[in-house]
C-alpha cells in the first residue's frame, strides 16, 4: 500500500509527550489561580454561526477568520474568546448572575501567515468579570492581584503589571482640545516601546497634524514616570478640569491604594501612562504584563475595562474588566528562551514495574495498590530484553522501576531503584509506597516557569 | 442599534455554570485516572490537512465531515481522537518510546442530523497503548481495570464491563466454514440487544443466506453465558480446531484470569460473545461497558485491540490496544436522568465576602489571606443593597458569606454564615479559615455521578 506522509499543518502547535506535560501543568495552575478568586469556568462552542461571530463585522480579524458552509448553515471557528462570552452572557443572561465572573481556557484561530512563533490555533487563557448596569471599580483593582497570582504560581518572578486608565488619556486629550484625534493620539504613542519617542513625535506632527508645542506636552506626560504614587501627585496638577480626567484619577487612585491589601507587592507593579491597548473598546483601567528580562516578547497579560461586552446582542448595559493571556505563544517563548524548568516531572508514570516471574499476578497486584495509593504506575509486560526496559524508563524519565522477581515474592519485599540515584532499595510494598512519595514530593518542589 | 439575537449551534452542547462545573469535576477524575495507569496526555489540532485526515477514505464518517479552504488549503475539523492519533505517531515515532500510552480529551465533530441528545460537537476521553511491532496481551488485560476504575471514581457501582475477543468469533465461524461471510454475520449479531434473537435469525438466513442448522449454532454459540469461568470452560470444547480460535481463546482467558489482581470485581465483569464491535479494525479483545440500570443507553465505554494504527502514514506495525468514552453524550444522559449528584459544590466561590466599611482594605485583606490559604474567595464590593447580596450568594450555591464592619474590625473577629444552616459563627481569621475548610471538605465527599 502506498503511504501518505503524516504531517500537521503549519502554524498548529502540536507537542511530544514532555513538554506536553509542562502545558498541562501550566493549564492547571491557570485553572486553580483563577478559581480561588471566584470565577466559573466556562466552556463554549468553538464554532458559531458566522451572523453571530462577526455582529460586530469589520476589523482586521474579519479577513483572518475560518469561515466556511456545511449545510446551508454559514460558520465560523471563534477567534476570540470575548465574542462568545458576549454571545453567552446575552444568551444565558436569565440564568446568571451578575457580577458574573467566568474564566474560559480555549483554542481560537486566526489564519495569520505562518511565520516562526505565530500561530493559526492557539490557546487564550481569559477572565472577564461582567456587571449587570454598573460594575464596582473593585474589580478593577483586583485585577493586577489576579495576575500577580498567577505568574507568581507559574514560577515568575521578575515580572511588572503595568496599568494605565484611559479616561486619564481621554481627558487629557480633551483638556488639550483633541478629542477628535484623540483615538489616532493613544495608538500613536502606544508604539512608543516600538518606535521610540522621535518618531512618535514625527507621527503626531506629521500625521495628525498636532501642533508641535502639544506634541511635547504628550510626550511630556505620557512619560511621567516613578513609583505610582509619584504619578499619581503628577498627574494631581491636572485635576480640576475635565470631569473625564478627573474619574479616571480617581479610578487609578483606587486600583493604586488597594494592591497591597490585594497582595501585589510595589516592585510588580507600575502606573505606565503610555499603554493605551489598541482596542477602541477599553474605557477604563487597562493592563499589560511584561517580563522584566524579556521585555522584546511584550505584554504576555493584557486587557482592561469596558463599558459594553454585548451592544450587539442586546439593549441590557453590560460593563465587565477582563484579562487574557495568549497561552500557545507564551509557551513557545517560555521554551525558545530556556525558562520551562527541566527539573519537574515529565514522565507518563512515576513507577515502572518489571515483573521477573512467570505468573504476573504478584506484579499487578503491586501495580494495583501503588496506584490505589494515588502513584502514577505502568506494568511493562512486553517481551524485550532487561537492558531494553531500562533504556526505556531512562527516555521517559520515569523516577523509580520496581523489580519483583521470585526472591522477592519469596522475602516478602519490592526491589526499587531510584533512576536518579541510582540507589536500590528492598523494602516491604507499604515502606516502597512511602519512600516513593516523599521522593515524588521532593521531585514537585519546583515551579513550572524558571522566573 | 438594531440588535442580533444571539444563538448557540443546534447539536453544539453550550452549559451554564453549575452543570458546566459538574463537567469539569468528570473531566478532573478521567485525567487523574488516566494518568494513574501512565497514560500521558496529548493535544493534537482541531484541524488536519484534509488529505491526511481521510487517507483511510470513505465510509459513513466522510459524509459528516466538518471540510472546508483556507486560502488554498484543504482542511477538515478532526471527526475523532483516533486517525490524529494515528498521524501524531507515525509522525512523531523517532522521538516517541513504545509501548506508547497516551490519553487524550478533546472535541470531535460530526454533522449528523440534529437530533435531541445527538451532537455535532463533542468531547471524546480517549486511552490508547501502541506497541512498536508487537504489544503484550497483559495491556489488553488492563483496560477493565481501567474501565473499572474510572467509573467506580465517577461514582457508579452499577456497571458491567463486557469483554469478548475477535479471534474467537474469527476462529469460531472459520469452523462452520464461514469466514467469508463472518463480517456480515458479526455485525448481524452485534444488534442482537436491540433487535432480539428472532430478528438476527432471520436476517443471518434471509440476508446472508447462512444455513438454518448454522444460524441455530450462532445463536447457541454466542447466548453462551454466566460467569467468565462457565463461558470459558464451554469455550474449551471447541479448542484445538482452528488456531485463530485458540488463540483468542488463550487471550480471553489470560484476561480474566489477572481480573482479580487488576482490582475488577466479579460483578462488574462478564464475558458477552456477542460482542463484536462493528469497526472492523478490531482484532483482539474487544470492550463494551454497561449501566446496568440504564441499558438503553447502549454502551458508555468502548474500544478494542487492533493490529496496524497507522498503516496509511507508515510501514510500521503498530499494534495497539484503546478505549473511547463519549463524554459529551454520557454528561447529557447523567444529567436527563438525574444521576449528577446535586449536594456537590457548583458555586463559582468557597466564600462570598460583604465590605460594611467605607475603607475596604480590610475585606480584601481578608479575601486576600483566605486565598493564600486556598478558599475560593469573592468580594461584592457592587453597589446593592444586603439582601440582593444574600440572593446573589443563595442563587450561585456559595456556602459561606462573610460580613466585615466596623463591630467585627474593633474586635478582630470575623461573622462567618453558613448558607446550608444558617449558622453564624464570630471567629478570628483562623480559626474562621478552619471551620471553612473542614465544611468545605465534608461538602466534597459525595462522588458526581450518584450511582
Amino acid at each position: 500500500m502506498s503511504k501518505l506522509t503524516p504531517r500537521t499543518l503549519s502554524g498548529f502547535m502540536e507537542l511530544l509527550p514532555a513538554p506536553q506535560q509542562q502545558m498541562e501543568r501550566m493549564m492547571e495552575i491557570l485553572r486553580k489561580t483563577y478559581s480561588l478568586y471566584g470565577f466559573t469556568p466556562l466552556d463554549t462552542p468553538l464554532i458559531e454561526a458566522s451572523e453571530v461571530l462577526l455582529a460586530k463585522g469589520g476589523g482586521e480579524t474579519e479577513k483572518q477568520i475560518y469561515r466556511f458552509t456545511k449545510g446551508d448553515a454559514d460558520l465560523s471557528l471563534r477567534f476570540d474568546l470575548t465574542v462568545p462570552l458576549a454571545k453567552y452572557v446575552a444568551l444565558h443572561a436569565g440564568d446568571l448572575a451578575f457580577p458574573f465572573r467566568r474564566y474560559q481556557i480555549g483554542k481560537v484561530y486566526r489564519g495569520e501567515r505562518a511565520q516562526r512563533g505565530r500561530f493559526r490555533e492557539f490557546y487564550q487563557a481569559d477572565i472577564d468579570i461582567i456587571g449587570d448596569g454598573s460594575l464596582s471599580i473593585v474589580n478593577e483593582a483586583e485585577i493586577p492581584a489576579i495576575i500577580y497570582t498567577t505568574f507568581r504560581s507559574l514560577g515568575l518572578r521578575r515580572f511588572q503589571i503595568r496599568v494605565n486608565n484611559r479616561k486619564i488619556l481621554t481627558g487629557f486629550y480633551a483638556l488639550l482640545g483633541l478629542t477628535e484625534k484623540s483615538g489616532d493620539i493613544m495608538r500613536t504613542v502606544d508604539k512608543l516601546d516600538k518606535v521610540g519617542t522621535e518618531k512618535v513625535r514625527e507621527i503626531l506632527t506629521d500625521d495628525f497634524a498636532v501642533a508641535r508645542a502639544q506634541a511635547e506636552e504628550i510626550l511630556r506626560f505620557i512619560s511621567t514616570s516613578g513609583t505610582p504614587e509619584t504619578v499619581l501627585s503628577a498627574l494631581e496638577g491636572y485635576r480640576g478640569r475635565n470631569d473625564v480626567f478627573d474619574q479616571g484619577l480617581l479610578e487609578l487612585g483606587t486600583v493604586v491604594r488597594y494592591l497591597s491589601a490585594f497582595g501585589v507587592p510595589a516592585e510588580n507593579f507600575a502606573v505606565d501612562l503610555t499603554i493605551a491597548r489598541g482596542l477602541d473598546y477599553y474605557t477604563g483601567t487597562v493592563y499589560e504584563t511584561t517580563l522584566l528580562d524579556h521585555p522584546e516578547i511584550g505584554s504576555v497579560c493584557s486587557g482592561g475595562r469596558y463599558d459594553n461586552l454585548a451592544e450587539y446582542y442586546t439593549d441590557r448595559k453590560l460593563p465587565g474588566a477582563g484579562i487574557s493571556i495568549g497561552l500557545t505563544r507564551l509557551f513557545y517563548v517560555l521554551n525558545e528562551q530556556g525558562m520551562l524548568n527541566p527539573e519537574l516531572p515529565t514522565a507518563p508514570a512515576d513507577v515502572l514495574i518489571l515483573p521477573m516471574t512467570e505468573d504476573l499476578s504478584p506484579a499487578i497486584a503491586l501495580a494495583t495498590t501503588l496506584r490505589e495509593n494515588g502513584i502514577r504506575t505502568q506494568l511493562h509486560c512486553e517481551e524485550k530484553k532487561f537492558k531494553a526496559k531500562m533504556a526505556y524508563a531512562d527516555k521517559l524519565k520515569i523516577p523509580y522501576v520496581i523489580f519483583l522477581g521470585e526472591d522477592e515474592l519469596a522475602g516478602g519485599v519490592v526491589a526499587c531503584k531510584d533512576m536518579a540515584t541510582g540507589e536500590q532499595t528492598k523494602l516491604d510494598a507499604a515502606a516502597t509506597i512511602y519512600r516513593i512519595k516523599a521522593g515524588l514530593a521532593e521531585r514537585e518542589r519546583g515551579s513550572v516557569i524558571l522566573g
